[in-house]
């Protein structure tokens, strides 16, 4: 039965704590594609197809004509960042797009300019900005930005916004006591508790004005009790974290294929050199180990050595992430697998990825933005796991084990789109092409 | 609904045309397996897990607790062969097991010695065969070998067999008029008709007899009408074909990956360098040609360029395989794949698979053998699509695409099992966990 | 002793017989450089130092400084092509460099315009030219060349001229009797003997005028009886052939490391993949055998299996070119080595190199170019062997075996420069920093 | 004119401090070669030639008969270790030679038993020995192992003996005022001085007693003036340090290959990962640093970015070794190579070493043991520069840059053999063979 939804009518304005390479990338790739200078290459909601009914119905509508979205035509930028410089100006820096096309949406771009972001030098220590708010209190900041949102959105004359996390990878934290309770959160915001570090405070703000948040970082931000407990409150659809783009997309597109075979793991090593302001944020231990601890829970879901010890219970897995500066954004991993097969016997896989981290990265942001605007307008709250296929690291509901392998993600985001307009939900089996070989 | 299995009672003969290199590696490891020398490592119908239920249930089965299959135990091997070295022999030559290990079960694979086999210049140039039948007729041939089954069942003490092509790459040729009923391939049969290659020959012994047919190579052989016909007709599970063992494996796993995530592709360059026997086979241009044409197909079903033209309508794929003798059986890919995301930027792949041909075939070997005698006792008839997933080409209805992506074909395959013992198939929806967060 | 040396006074002409990629790329480059708006980076004429005497006296000038070489500002360009796009046109389409480079340097390029060039389908067979010489004999069609380049010289005030062939890969042909004496070569001409290809007439041309002719290309050229005798009579220095650019210079980086140690090899497995004019030329068997045989023969020379049968004499040797569209210019080779050392042990190296054919090329041919008009005026004539280090299959005195390790070579280019100048030549034995350490 | 060299008449009794997987494998290697069941490969002692005279004579004698060398027949083993267990035992635990290989020469090796070794906790920490020797100060140390060495001499009839680093790689330790003298290193020994780490005290103990030296670790050892000193005074030669085995082996082989075609750098990233004890060595920061110093030198004296600033003054160079069990000896080092030519376009070499670090070191340990016992009977003292060869970071005379080029280091090496038997220094000049190509 298909769900009620929402029109996308009017303008939605995306917002972007960290307006940095993804960011500005996302912006230019989008205003391009408005322009028919680029393809939004890599975006489901611009360019997928989903499969309806049986593989010989050939029933393949774009995913944009399925259901609902918001049309590239009616987005509208805006962010805040650490640095002045405008979108114009980072997007000529970062070093991902060529200088030339650039240049052909620098109107666009020049004119998307920074509003001051909320920092914290506890929870992200390699840099230093020059465009930060004053508060006196951590809720002092966080009605800040909501002012900021509301202005925005007045402004650009919206009628839906997202807010999506596009900052640095902040030092790691564990949630704690301050997390566990909406309470407790407030109360330690107006306390200015150390343990709540500034992506918090932008998840705070706009889940509380009932805006769809999304963290493409690893940090600990929308994923704790307080937040959630927010979202059921505003009906707000939450989700994170961790953009997966480069050697963890890669790791769970082929994890899931040795899985599937039961193919034996003596161990994986991931190694990525990488030259940009993420590289060199990442280069500081704190921030690494968030990022450590986003890449490395991948392996054992889909693995599952639980049920699988003679497998997958001995698996060394290591990933180091070594800033090359002459790489810049234009990254390479390399993996080592060493497995084994029938009676043990042993191969080995290596793979390079030449790969571009916001390239990648973009058309996620975009994705997650669009599925988010239509989660608050189909009447979805709180965690949407359905798009755990974007994110490293996906929120669950309390105590239910993430689903890393892309494959799966991939169904569950497909059939979750087929429910919402009461489509049959595709399972494979397709024995029904072959009735006259089933003997009574 | 549960379906009605027979029970695998009394001892199960596996027989292979082709004694080599695979064939044997898979008979060692049974072998060594029943000792406790080894673990049928690969083998989802030894080791395979399933899921059942929802996630939080935690009902993950054995698949051998799940469905009845036949016992590592009860199995028993036989074959033919080109030449007349008993498995023991054939086994130290391949250069694929630590010759240790093969002493260790010496005495089991003496007594393996390989009957007779059908031989055809026209269809195997690059070999020069000492044990080959003698017949007027291919009919002739074809009845031998069903005295040869029904000899092997009764001295062996057999209550089912199964036949599994193990041979070389026969050179390629197309369906013709005589594949295409019955009838004209017994009268082919009966005149020598030159297009019916050997392997057709023993798939037509062996499903006349009822007694389920694979083919493991990428050669004409029961994926013909004819075959699907008598199939039919003597209630036979049949299927094929080519193992999907290395650099097509590593192919339909990272494909699918690139297809989710809509990243286009300019190019794929595959090559293999490996020096065993099938390499002295490939280097026919025939066998090649019949090899390539089995790999170069599963890019196009996953990719569905017909769907997104502007990612996969110009994709160059080139595969190569090269005779190289100093690394016998341990053979290497090498992938280079030229990809590009977002805005058209142009990124890389390259994968480098050490891998060892006959250890990566020989559980898919077992499972096909496993799993066509449930299908036979299952009361399936025909082309057991739901067997894909082992597949480099895998066999369908007329008319009907097939599905090479590898975590379709495992979702197929489990989900067939699922539905054969009355579970409920699995989408991955999982809206369930997620009551509170769906507004009215 | 130093040698009289003339000065290089006046203007240089350099005629490329092919004005394809490589030669567009060394005339941008060259250009550029003289623009000060890139470095000719590769080019040791131009970037080179030069050790002179003891580690310690730290005497290291340019080698331009060193010896009397033409400067790039009195270098005139010109050639012939099959083709009729002038240099600018030529150097749009090659996709080698960056469009924006080459507009900065258009006027210059686009007044390079080829002459009419000699074609001969025979030895050429996967081109359609549009731009090419008639005449009744080949010996006309030399003097046809012969007059272009007098006209070319007078034209632009050159004092010197060199010929350098940048074209493609001729189809394999063996030296025979028509190429033994210049006598016969010269009655070949007349008659149109089919054995001479297009290459060799230019040969001819220029060496009969006493101008220097280089190789770029692997196909039989100057490198026969007939040249070299015409060589001496003209006192002209010549040389070839095929620029020793990607893979092989590769090879012969790495071999003479692997002989250097003594690690055995039991295989080299080379693959390379591009999709440039070249690429197209070598799909055809012919041109690639020619190819082939020019690469093949390094490593034999390198590792000397006749001094060291048991570790080379099994050495396993295979090339492969593919034409890959999506690549162009811009190459990847792929090398497997299976190595073994102490005890047999078996190891392996695998390289991917990601290259620009005619970046790496066009250094080599600027410097050959200089070079032999320094051998000119140095009073060097016929095979100028010093020069080995730019060629991968460098031509030498009859019977005189190849050095291929490019450390050699470049030992041998160092000292014949410090021999022209009268330095010492240099032996690394070094065991005068240690007159302590030898006890009488 | 040929030097004076004492015959090798007698034994040669080879000392290792250190008796791990290095030195096991070669004294198995050894043992086994001198029964026939293995070939010293690598070694150029045993199987390298060298040519003499030009290249048209064709003289290649194997070097062992040019030069009197100490034959294979006449070397006993012996050393000292960490751990009691023998040579037998820790080749069976090492994980580097085949197990039936061993066994193989069983009796040989467990005979050879460890004497208690030299430790100091505070110069290596990853370990926790059982076999040290006690003493109150480091000169008593020093005399328990110069009886060591005498008894073991007398024990075995040895007429020679040479001392061999095996160890592990110490903790970094720059050189210090205690180093710089021998009297204030003899008191330094009795005052136990800190910065004296254990395998200086073998070095002292080996060159106090007249017997050569080697250091095949990186840490600091013989190359203090201190020890120079002392090897003047008993005209010992002294050499080291860091057997040149793997990843630094590649890249002076492949840094000179670059900086003969003047190929710019941007950046060489490396890793490694190993699983050996030296990899869990080397997982303590203080050994890693001494390594690291070890591996970064080369680049710079190869790459001479002084005279070449354009091309290498901007090199990034990041080392990383990484501890990875899986791989046990077996070790994997991954290069990435950012590179640019003409004109700056950029390129990429990347390169893939599956090695087995004990199987390229034992060669290098024999050549060394077997050269230094030549270097002391031709009259050789102090510093053997000549052997830069198989060092990662060679000793030099004070203030004299080292050579790190492979190519360099082979033909110092060949032209000192050559030197000290009369032979003519090779130039590759070469232009002997074309006296008829030059003019007057």
């Amino acid at each position: 039965m298909k769900r009620e939804i929402q029109k996308p009518e009017g303008k939605l304005g995306i917002l972007t704590p960290g307006m940095g390479a993804v960011a500005t990338t996302l912006m230019a790739g989008v205003i391009a594609s408005r322009k028919g200078l680029a393809q939004p290459i890599g975006s489901l909601s611009q360019m997928g197809t989903i499969r309806l009914g049986k593989r010989t119905e050939k029933r393949n509508p774009l995913i944009k004509d399925f259901v609902p979205l918001a049309s590239l035509d009616d987005i509208v930028f805006g962010g805040w960042d650490l640095f002045t410089d405008n979108a114009y100006e980072t997007a000529m820096k970062a070093g991902v797009l060529d200088k030339h096309q650039i240049e052909e949406i620098k109107d666009e771009l020049i004119n998307i300019k920074p509003m001051k972001a909320v920092y914290d030098h506890k929870h992200l220590v390699n840099l230093t900005p020059n465009n930060i708010k004053e508060g006196a209190t951590k809720m002092d900041l966080a009605k800040q930005l909501m002012e900021d949102i509301e202005n925005f959105k007045k402004a650009n004359n919206c009628s839906r916004i997202v807010v999506l996390w596009c900052g640095s990878t902040e030092v790691y934290t564990k949630a704690s006591a301050v997390h566990q309770s909406l309470k407790s959160l407030e109360e330690g915001l107006k306390n200015n508790d150390a343990e709540i570090p500034p992506s918090m405070i932008y998840a705070y703000a706009a889940v509380k004005l009932g805006y769809p948040y999304i963290n493409g970082a690893p940090n600990l931000s929308c994923d704790v009790p307080a937040i959630v407990e927010l979202a059921h409150e505003t009906n707000t659809p939450i989700f994170g974290k961790d953009f997966k783009s480069g050697q963890t997309l890669m790791k769970t597109i082929l994890a899931p294929g040795l899985r599937a075979r039961l193919i034996g793991l003596d161990g994986w090593f991931s190694t990525n050199i990488l030259g940009n302001r993420d590289g060199e944020v990442l280069d500081d231990p704190g921030s690494f180990r968030t990022k450590e601890v986003s890449k490395s829970g991948v392996l054992d879901d889909i693995l599952e050595p639980q049920l699988h010890p003679e497998l997958y219970a001995n698996t060394y897995h290591k990933i180091r992430i070594e800033y090359y500066p002459p790489r810049g954004d234009f990254k390479e991993s390399w993996d080592n697998l060493d497995i084994f097969g029938w009676m043990g016997y042993k191969m080995q896989i290596k793979i390079n990825f030449s790969c571009r981290d916001s390239i990648l990265a973009a058309p996620l942001a975009l994705d997650l933005a669009i599925f988010m605007d239509l989660a608050k307008r189909a009447g979805l709250r709180g965690i949407q796991e359905w798009l755990s296929f974007y994110c490293k690291s996906p929120q669950t509901a309390q105590g239910l084990p993430a689903q890393n392998d892309l494959f799966k993600q991939l169904e569950k985001f497909e059939n979750t789109l087929r429910f919402l307009e009461g489509e049959d939900l595709i399972t494979h089996l397709g024995l029904d092409y072959y009735e006259n070989e089933l003997l009574a």
